[in-house]
């Protein structure tokens, strides 16, 4: 395992033992395995769980970190033959092995421009950046991937049991005062049709999956046994659902249209998602969310403290997770 | 010890072993006590000495630390009910327990919000955090309370050998050109009267403790055998003192007025505190004050850099005392 | 050795001694030669390659260490005598002694304010810190001295087995949109001129260096056996020359004065350093630069990324010379 970067680049199996990995971790901690090993954390957009988890879990295996926070640096150029003479005092292309010279793998955080979403759909950072760093890469989030949140994701459902094969994964989009990137909901997808699952995605008409990530999630089904559709009708999604997954992204009709995305949004508030949505699904249906989210916008509170909600679970498997990537990328001995 | 939010949870011999415990680990160093341990320090405003003192005392208590600082995360909430479609996009009441769930022990600095004397002595961010986090909990400076600063303070008395029962403890409001919270002042008149001390508040018109308070630091003066009063008559306050504390904070006639609390600290700049003062005063009195400072307005240089200045034993004695308060709740075996 | 604040303050022996131990370091690490020891990192202006490498390289000699950022906290005061009552809530003479107390050594950053060349020459900020600081001081970059890239930079040169007397070092100024400090350029000349190099100060009309810094490195030039010259035309700099250094920085006859800089330097496009300018230079040439370099503006991306160019070891080698630095302040043997 050379770098982390999208669950693409692994077979269900590889996910499976990561996965099984972090379970060990977490049940016998192993507080010497990375032994003066130093993690580089490179924030190009501001952070809470990934910041404290990749940095507790470090710590936690041994070794030590250190963090690029988005204000205490200047900006970085990622563009190839632009000249510098705008805010952007440093290019990616002398940052990253810099960095890289002084860890023993970097992570990296870089969200979508939000503006053009042929431009994020290509991961104009992380391109970039490919090639570029000599040891291993972790994508803390990139335009349209968050593959450690993914990880995590897939860790919950399993310490939950939630049936991989035949067990139905709703995608919900949900209400947000702003367009958020697709970077969560895209590697959401992804992960439970790679696990197997049915995967619905329901959301309003305006706020379609693009081609190309349907394509990834498609792809990632056929690899793990799963299926994909996508629909606006909510009763049909929820269906014996198992997992409610909400999270907000913005339009990808008007994508980077902030005035169209508002008024698209504004008609959009019953996408709050409330105790009712779960009328038709399976009993033990729980409710899933990356965090952070908005109480009584994305979800009421009744829901996100009420028992289905396993949003605390989640962000714990983080850090087991991102644990279980740091032992296979930097421990001597992996297993 | 399950957490540490106010010295009033707990009884005066308590405090007394936690200060002869930071005497303990100053004089006799355990860099192997807390391995693998992490300490989460998490800044709603700005730090220097608070920041720096805990990532050092936990160092060489040999575990580690991540911090969030204001920068570089988003702003939480911690209102009930309140539909978040505003600048915060995060709840205490899902933050706290996620950034629980990667470390030992959690610090939380939150000011207060200056507007509202009644929201404020409420503690509102601390009530809303009450509960939510299951590992020991510490406060690194809340609306009205500073209880690390308080400890510093006791066990900086203690190496001065400043008599408790019967030494006298002179609080002194101090000119600043913004009105500042109480918890500083709060802290320290209750952790004197609690030491036993004779506590003095010295305050101009317009800056009287409120009532609830006063009430706290009767409590403690009641449990430790001290007592307290207020004036704004220096001479008097100043007769026969072994501290001057200082310390400046907004005019509680006038909380959350800011004309209002210009106009009357426009009268008041004398209240920089000088050598003069000192005139009443025991002999061997000695100045205090928690830092930061602003010379020549809070104090003249000459005082703050004179034989009575005691500010940065004051300062070094935050890493000490904290680092009694991480052993106690942390460390296998504490004693 | 109590401090590493100029490379003045050692003899080129002495330099040559610690070059050659952070070369024993890249090559034999070790782990365990500072446990228990804690760096503070104080940073007053923004950094990526100082922090990450101070960090790293503590953790890499088993140490730990702390960062002041510049958003984390509140402005300091440095000047002597000024009554605070504007923006900065605490003065150095208390900050440096209470951080001084947390760790077992201190790293300061502090750019020239850029205003009046005759103040920054006087290095105000570590002028007032002098004295302050009774654990070790490390200078992280100053108004106008950078020891730790210096060294860093004189490693490199021996890593390229580059020739110390004979040597010819070309310092050459290039463009960039704003005016920058002068503490690389200042330090890089006297650094070649130390190491016993021919040292060629190229740059045009309007951005001399000062009289002082020339003063420093001829100094230099007279422990180390080097010599130093200066001019405007790059033909003659180039002739023979084994290294270019490129930097920019402000123009030191309008000092200050914003709008003549920007119309000293709109004539001064055609100093981007392009592979053209190695014409008359030895033929294994190399090309340096401290990092951040703007692209296309400073040097050509040809130039940059093709095989003259050693700005990712000079950057990696910050890491090493810092290490070589923190293992004479701090291990209990030093060798």
């Amino acid at each position: 395992m050379k770098d982390f970067l999208d669950l693409a680049d692994f077979t269900p199996t590889a996910i499976r033992e990561l996965v099984s990995l972090a379970g060990r971790l977490e049940r016998r901690p192993e507080p010497s395995a990375l032994p003066g090993k130093v993690l580089g954390l490179v924030f190009m957009n501001p952070s809470l769980r990934t910041l404290a988890s990749f940095q507790a879990g470090m710590a936690r295996l041994g070794g030590s970190s250190f963090v690029i926070s988005p204000g205490s640096s200047w900006k970085l150029e990622y563009r190839a033959g632009v000249p510098m003479t705008g805010d952007a005092a440093e290019h990616v292309r002398e940052a990253i092995p810099v960095l890289a010279s002084y860890a023993d793998a970097l992570g990296i955080r870089a969200f979508a421009g939000g503006q053009d979403l042929e431009n994020d759909l290509g991961e104009p950072v992380f391109s970039a950046i490919r090639g570029l760093c000599p040891v291993p890469l972790i994508n803390m989030e990139s335009a349209v991937n968050h593959p450690c949140q993914a990880l995590a994701d897939w860790k919950t459902m399993d310490d939950l049991r939630t049936p991989a094969q035949g067990g139905r994964f709703v995608l919900s989009w949900a209400n947000h005062p702003r367009p958020l990137p697709l970077a969560v909901p895209a590697s959401a997808a992804q992960m439970a049709a790679m696990r197997g699952m049915d995967v619905r995605i329901l959301r309003p008409p305006g706020f379609e999956f693009p081609g190309p990530i349907m394509d990834r999630v498609k792809a990632a089904a056929a690899t793990g046994g799963g299926s994909v559709t996508e629909t606006a009708r909510r009763e049909e999604a929820m269906d014996g659902a198992h997992v409610v997954y909400a999270k907000s992204w913005g339009s990808t009709r008007a994508y980077g249209d902030a005035a169209e995305d508002q008024r698209l949004r504004a008609a959009l508030a019953e996408w709050t998602v409330e105790e009712d949505w779960f009328g038709p699904a399976d009993p033990g249906c729980v409710f899933m969310h990356c965090l952070p989210v908005r109480r009584e916008v994305v979800v009421t509170s009744e829901v996100l403290e009420g028992p289905r909600s396993r949003v605390i679970l989640q962000a714990r498997n983080r850090m087991y997770a991102q644990m279980a990537v740091l032992y296979r990328l930097l421990a001597e001995k992996g297993d």
